[in-house]
C-alpha cells in the first residue's frame, strides 16, 4: 500500500509530516515522501527501504488561491501527491495542507464521480462516531435531487470504512415526520422515499447525536453550521466547567472530562482526517496543526480507504443510483408515450 | 397593564395557570383569566379585585390541527385571549398551548406587519442573552429580501426589550467574510450592506455566542437545527459530565454546574416564552409544560413586550423600511426611464 504524504504542507512541515509518513510505515503503509527534496533531506533517515521521495514544489500557502496556484505552479506538493495516485503510482495521496488546493486537485486531477465540488463527510461528530454525516460544507447550495448522490456516497462510505452492511439513511431535519423541514427537505424526501436506499426518515440532532442512523444527509451550509454550533458550544461548556468545578472536583478528573468531551464532539482527532467524497481516487486532507500522530492517523484512513475500496464501492453505488434513475425515467417517458396514443 | 392569559391550556391547566396569572398581579399586570368560567371557579379565590375572568370554551389541544380548530370552534381559550387583544380589552395575551393555535390566532384575529407566519426569536440561546436570534423555525423557506424585515423586526425587539440604542445586525454563517455562506446569505449579504440597519457581516457560532452582534439572522430552518443542536449536545454533555464527575466532585457542585449550562443554553426558562414577532399586537408563547413561575415569566415578558413599545417600533421599522426600498425602486426605475430617453 503506497500513500503520497504531501510533506510540504501544514503548520509544521515538513518536519512532523515526514516524520509521520515514516511512522505510518508500522501500519502496513510504503510512503512517497513529496517535496523539495533539499529541504525534506535533513528530516530524512540514513539509506532508503520502505518510504520512497517524490520530488515537488513548495505547498500551496494557505491563504494561497487555489484554482491559480493550480494554473501557476502545477508542480505544488498537493498536486504532485494528487498526480501520483492518477498515474497509479499511490494508492492514494494525503495532505494536511490548503483544504481548497485539494479539493482543486482532487477534482481536476482525478475528475469527480458525482456532480458538484468534492464533498465533505464522515463520522465527524463523535457522540455519533459510526454515523456519516454529509456534506459538511464543501458543497453549500444542493439541489434536492443531489441528496440521492449523498445517499449513495454516505452509503458506500458506511460500507467500506464502518462495516456496516446496510446502512440507515436519513435526513436531517427539525421534525422527524415526513412534511417537516424546509422546501429542500421535503422534496428530497420523496426522491428517497422513492429510491433503493435504506431510508428512515427525517432525524433531528438529538437523533444524530443518538446514532439513529448511519448515514446523515444536509446540505454543506446547515452541516458546516451544525459542526461548528457543536464545537463552540462544548468551547462554551467546557469554559463553564472550569468556571463551576475547577478547585472542587479533582484536576485529573476534570481533565480526563474535558478530553473525553472534545472526543466526542469531534472525531477528526481520531481519523486524522477525511476522505474527499465522489472523488475517483483516494485523497485525505487533515487539519493543519496536525503532527506527528494525526499525519499517521491520516494516512492510516487512508489506507483503510483503500482497503475498504471506498472509491470502487461509491462508483458501484452512484452506477447503480443512475441506473435506476433512468429506468424510471424511460418507465415515466413510455407511460407518458402510451397516453399519448390513447 | 392588562394581559390576557390563556388558563386552559398547556400541560397543567387550569390550575397552574390560573395561579401564575394571580401571581403576575404583584409584577404590575391585571390578569384577564380566560377559560371555561366553571372550570376555573374552584382555583378562584373569594371576591374580585385586580383580575377578572373572560368566559372562553376550551383549550386547543396538542394534536389538534390549529387552522381547523380556528374554524370550529373560534371560541377557543387560545383565540378568545387573542381576541381581547384586538378588541383593546387586554395589552397582551400568554398561552403555554399549542403553539400553531397561537400563531394562528395572531395572523387571522390581529393581523400582521411582515410576510410570512408570525415570526420566531428572542434571546433564545443563553450564552448571548443580548442577542436576538431570529428566525427560529416558524418560517423555514425565506426569500434573501424577507432578511431585510427580519432585521427590521430584530432591530425593534433589541430595542423594545434589551435596551439597546443602535443593535447590531449580522448574518448567521460558515465563514465570517463577505461571499462565505449559501446563494440567500450572500444575496441577503448585499441587501444588507446597502440597509439603513447597522449591519455588521456574518457571524459563525462562535460568535453567536460571544455575543458580537444583537441581532443575528438565519432562516428558520438554520435556526432551529442550531438550537437543536445546542439542547441535544449539552444534554450530551452533562450525561457525560454526570459519568465522569459523578462521585468526583461535590454533588451539589455538580447540580450548579448541569444547572448553568441549561440556564447558558436556553434563556426560555428566564423568559418563560417569547412573543410572536411580525404580529399587530404582543402574544407570548410559552412552554407547554410551564408551571405556576413559568406563567408568571411568561406574563412579565408579556409587560415587557407593551412597556417597551415592541409592537409599534416594530411597526415603525418596519414602515421605514418599506419606505427606503419603495425610494430605491423609483430611483433605479428613474435611472431606468432616464437610460431609456437618452
Amino acid at each position: 500500500m503506497r500513500v503520497a504524504v504531501d510533506c510540504m504542507a501544514g503548520d509544521h512541515a515538513p518536519a512532523e509530516l515526514v516524520a509521520g509518513a515514516l511512522a505510518a510505515q508500522d501500519d502496513g503503509v510504503e510512503p512517497i515522501l513529496v517535496g523539495v527534496p533539499e529541504q525534506l533531506l535533513p528530516f530524512l533517515p540514513e539509506g532508503g527501504g520502505g518510504w520512497s521521495l517524490e520530488p515537488s514544489g513548495q505547498a500551496v500557502a494557505e491563504g494561497e488561491a487555489p484554482a491559480q496556484a493550480f494554473r501557476r505552479r502545477p508542480d505544488a506538493s498537493v498536486f504532485q501527491a494528487v498526480r501520483l495516485v492518477r498515474e497509479g503510482r499511490a494508492d492514494a495521496a494525503v495532505s494536511v495542507g490548503n483544504t481548497g488546493a485539494a479539493v482543486v486537485a482532487a477534482a481536476h486531477v482525478l475528475g469527480m464521480l458525482a456532480a458538484g465540488r468534492p464533498w465533505a463527510g464522515g463520522p465527524v461528530i463523535g457522540f455519533a462516531p459510526r454515523t456519516v454525516v454529509l456534506d459538511m460544507g464543501a458543497n453549500v447550495d444542493v439541489r434536492p435531487a443531489q441528496f440521492l448522490e449523498l445517499a449513495a456516497m454516505g452509503t458506500a462510505y458506511a460500507r467500506a470504512m464502518l462495516d456496516v452492511a446496510a446502512p440507515r439513511v436519513a435526513l436531517l431535519s427539525i421534525g422527524r415526520e415526513q412534511g417537516k423541514g424546509n422546501r429542500q427537505v421535503k422534496e428530497a424526501y420523496d426522491l428517497l422515499a422513492g429510491s433503493a436506499f435504506r431510508f428512515v426518515g427525517n432525524v433531528e440532532p438529538y437523533g444524530l447525536l443518538a446514532g439513529d442512523a448511519e448515514v446523515v444527509l444536509c446540505d454543506g451550509f446547515v452541516g458546516n453550521a451544525v459542526l461548528k454550533t457543536s464545537e463552540a458550544l462544548s468551547e462554551a461548556i467546557l469554559a463553564l466547567a472550569l468556571a463551576e468545578l475547577s478547585g472542587r472536583a479533582p484536576e485529573a478528573d476534570l481533565a480526563r472530562f474535558i478530553r473525553r468531551v472534545r472526543e466526542h464532539v469531534q472525531v477528526a482527532e481520531r481519523m486524522g482526517g477525511g476522505p474527499l467524497l465522489g472523488v475517483r481516487g483516494v485523497v485525505v486532507v487533515g487539519h493543519g496543526a496536525s503532527r506527528v500522530e494525526a499525519v499517521r492517523k491520516a494516512i492510516s484512513t487512508a489506507r483503510d480507504a483503500v482497503r475498504g475500496r471506498l472509491v470502487e464501492r461509491m462508483e458501484e453505488e452512484l452506477r447503480r443510483l443512475s441506473r435506476t434513475e433512468d429506468r424510471k425515467a424511460e418507465s415515466r417517458s413510455s407511460r407518458a408515450g402510451g397516453n399519448a396514443r390513447s
